[in-house]
């Protein structure tokens, strides 16, 4: 994730037209050595085994943390600290407490904050966005959506951090989150949820080759109400033998719906009732796209949603308008999946 | 669905080499007169306005079930005291009560009898059935499927037999029927459900005009856990706009996955641990399929499954073996659905 | 194929509301018991080994012809002399000569007639005639189709008759001619093409495991110059792996696109010059689809298409409005087959 | 053009573990106002009003060229002349002869060269390739392909450069280079051709409004037969409403079939006889994907695709082993194309 971050800062400049071109000076690692070879890769000024040695150096302008789950508390409270503003990989935090403490770090610091959820700043998304929101769709009656990807299938895929419950270990964790995210990003507020978490294997042997006890989820599936009226689903799963990156989801509205999946993310398909679903397919009218490519069907990747992030990024850290997604908004994300975990082991609706 | 079944009696023995081709005997409808234009539309040798006139005929082997959903009740009673096999369009009936004590009759009698699960009956269903069952997916952790269409988008769908509870009506019990039977049909048994229902549109006008309470669900969201031990969701709902007939779901297990929409159930796409999707298309090596089409990507259609379900009853009728859904079976059904609608009453998880 | 006749015409009178019901009287086969047989399972009334008995009986009404291909022409032509309309299978005739003299007692005759180009009876096929014609589409500058099944695929599918070029052999006759005959219906006359044939297996054994040369095409590309001004490419192939009946093409228009595959014969898919492409799923508002289906998204099957055909032959003979496609309609598809033909013999483009 | 040349560069080097990291030194645009802007955005150390300043200057190791069409030849002769390795843009030349001419000088120089057909760079279409050469889906019998778009649909469309028949304009040359490249790319010579063009809206409007007759094609249909046997047909079409980068192909061979899209770029349809069609995603196991995205289905955008194409242009001139398309590949491009030409004028099949 720290190269992503690195070709998206060095792409931002050349892709927009910014008044600042950021410049990559002082990147942490956990050994000196791993620090040096990192600012090599990656084209840092400096590197440092000692993080809080970014917080100490006046010429650093914005923090990213791309760090291990669990220090995205200590690294962004100690830059919010020492006044920096903070670009966090998802999650937020490891606990509720801990984004709640972040959350209200950065409020009171007053300084700008963005989390990578990344795709939500695909463009396609943005246009599924206005879509709803200019009520195109009409009233939203329904959201069912799921994130389901394969790599713990199989019952010899090892135990690893994402196993870890105290490093946000788990699927609704770790990519439920992002289900999670577009739900509240396109449908708004979640008023409450059911849901139940599974762990089909429950024992997975670690690199070592040792017997381990696995007590975070496999999949999660919940029932959402959300705010504004409308019902639906969400589901996460890491075992979807098949599925690789399926961020997929329906919108129902009463005059249209929209439907979309990640593994496709420069189409959109659009459905206007009475008629049928209409693919749309990402253009030069789809906000950002046209920065990277001449003309529609060329496709944006991964690396460039990174790099549209990075400009909401540098936006806000210039305190331009921007579209970047703060702690407060990642906070909700962290509420509704404690509220699914807290519904699960007490088999109850539990309400936000 | 009257037309329907006699289309599909008339067709069963041309397209199969039965020992017995069905005659199309007595029909019943609500007046004397409605009775004798079916029977002449529908090649019926006989009309009726007393559908009890069937019970008392030594000459009718078999009673077809094609009444309005309260009706199911008393003719499948009546039937079945007077030794007839039925064979009763879905649902079994309008309340679990109901249905209990059909179920409870058909199996003290001894007789067949066959539901009109239809989209169960398509070879497609019978491959995913197979795969599962013979573990060519291996262990199936995950079932997620929906029944959604969108007759009912629209505030101004008229309010008809369908917004009335007592004829089975709401999304859940209409549609929703069909993504439990599908479940119980590939996964097996429920264990316990939570569930919600939604009313988008409470109130609706009648064909007369005048303003109707609505009471029933336009759309479900259940969560399920199966007694073999996967998880999952349902939903059903009649207002979600675009979707025609999306009877669709998605199977997941340890070695493989299935994927299959009602709106294309010719095909079905079947993925293998470390491989992607495949879509299989509906041919002569896939059971009935061969019986109306000389090759593969012909396609069957609607009226084709119902003639293979009519092949099934003539089976059952005859002692031959059969791969009928019979009383028992439907009853699954009305059982899951009465725990949803438990569940959403006592906001509480369910068990069967 | 006898058999989906059968089916259809049995279909026919319970599918629509037609002034007449077709009884199926005789039936004439190879031997008397094989006739028979036939009579019995297809439900004829009465069997012949003479199919010359036919024309003699003055209680035949209409010559259905299901023979091998090189009987359509003695047949059809008997039938016409003897003052029957017909109803034959295609392709018309084996040889172009054939064709045009049956066409021509036809025409002097004045009888009905009809040739079983049954994809184009499609509804959804009638939905993209209907869009081009009104000009929905804007003016059309190319239309580019294929026909690919892969039943001979392997070199070890053996030699029948389908590898004899009397017996109107080839992939060009036998599939080839469905796309000719959508190109035709859609974009209307065919002014010049440029062909080239190939045989990928020069030889293959027969049943008796005899090794025999296969002069027939494996393969056909065509360029096409339409007579409206429009250009294009025709294809067929039985030796496309994993093709089962794609018949399939994109007609472009200057203001809209049509795209559509008969894998999926129940979809259209609609372009609007400056949107997507949309998916229309064959509804009770397209043509005969509510004659068999209560609801979209319930899906016609291949036999649904024969009844329609089957509908417009009865209409046909009654004198009713119908979409018949009748020999002259024929005739035009095995001018423009004979054409690309030539074009392969003689290496340059033919006019027609 | 230029802009994603300068992106691919800057990018290559962190995504790629390469010997040296290029340095943008000289930008050469129209004017020196122009070309210091240039430099400024893209990152270019210095900037030039003259081109063959680049030729001069020892401190250039590579040329790389996004100007117009028609200044390709005389660069690239320059380059070459002054002994510096050159990365063309496609297409390489605006005539046969001058590709011939800059080929010759290329072979005489010895030096390195590559020409941007970047779509040919894509993991996709390595797997595609190495499936063919492997023999995985058996003895290649067809190649179907067509590179589809709608710059140029509406009669409105400026008249701009891309229709100067003297800046390698029209759809064969602009766009059809690319299915030709990608059909050379995988299945290996053309040995003829019987192509047509057309114009489907002979005049346009200039950008000051005047009227322009057009001679380049709207769109281009040709039979291909192969070198090794395969036969097949090509199509270019700068005028299919709808189509935005439908570049698009299927390969069939006697044991298996590959379908593709550039629309749909990071998946490969593959068919093994017996089976169905399987969608692959593009994952870490297809060549350079994973220096991009961490893991499968996150998918490569087009810069992406150019960033693989830098990497293996660096590598030529770097004397590693390489995957470049020199000079000899894109002038094989060329002279189908111009083949095809001469088919349509000559309406003849045209050997190679």
């Amino acid at each position: 994730m720290g190269r992503a971050h690195a070709m998206a800062f060095a792409t931002a400049a050349r892709a927009f037209d910014l008044p600042v071109t950021p410049a990559l000076e002082l990147i942490a690692d956990r050994t000196e050595a791993s620090a040096a070879e990192a600012a090599e890769i990656l084209g840092f000024r400096r590197s440092t085994a000692n993080w809080r040695t970014i917080m100490a150096d006046p010429s650093i302008d914005l923090v990213a943390i791309a760090a291990p789950n669990r220090l995205h508390a200590p690294i962004a409270e100690a830059a919010l600290a020492a006044g920096k503003p903070v670009y966090c990989e998802k999650p937020l935090a490891t606990t509720l407490a801990e984004a709640e403490a972040m959350t209200a770090a950065a409020g009171a610091s007053g300084l700008p904050t963005a989390v990578g959820y990344t795709y939500l700043y695909n463009p396609m998304i943005a246009l599924a966005r206005d879509l709803i929101q200019s009520g195109e769709i009409g009233e939203v009656t329904a959201f069912r959506g799921i994130h389901a990807e394969d790599f713990m299938a199989s019952p010899d895929a090892p135990f690893g951090w994402r196993c870890e419950p105290d490093q946000a270990g788990g699927a609704l964790a770790d990519i439920g989150s992002h289900i999670i995210a577009m739900a509240l990003h396109l449908v708004g507020e979640v008023s409450e949820v059911s849901g139940t978490l599974q762990t089909a294997h429950p024992v997975r042997r670690d690199a070592a080759g040792a017997e381990r006890r696995v007590t975070v989820d496999d999949q999660m599936d919940a029932l959402v109400r959300f705010a504004g009226g409308a019902t639906g689903a969400l589901a996460a799963s890491w075992i979807a033998t098949g599925r690789k990156n399926q961020l997929a989801f329906e919108v129902t509205g009463t005059r249209g719906s929209i439907h979309f999946t990640q593994e496709r993310f420069n189409e959109l398909k659009l459905c206007r009732a009475g008629g049928g679903f209409t693919t749309i397919l990402a253009g030069p009218e789809h906000g950002a796209y046209g920065a990277f490519c001449p003309a529609p069907g060329h496709q944006l990747g991964y690396n460039d949603l990174k790099t549209i992030e990075v400009r909401a990024v540098l936006q806000a850290v210039l305190g331009l308008p921007n579209a970047a997604l703060d702690f407060a908004k990642a906070l909700r994300v962290e509420r509704v999946a404690d509220a699914i975990r807290r519904s699960h082991r007490e088999r109850a609706w539990i309400a936000l």
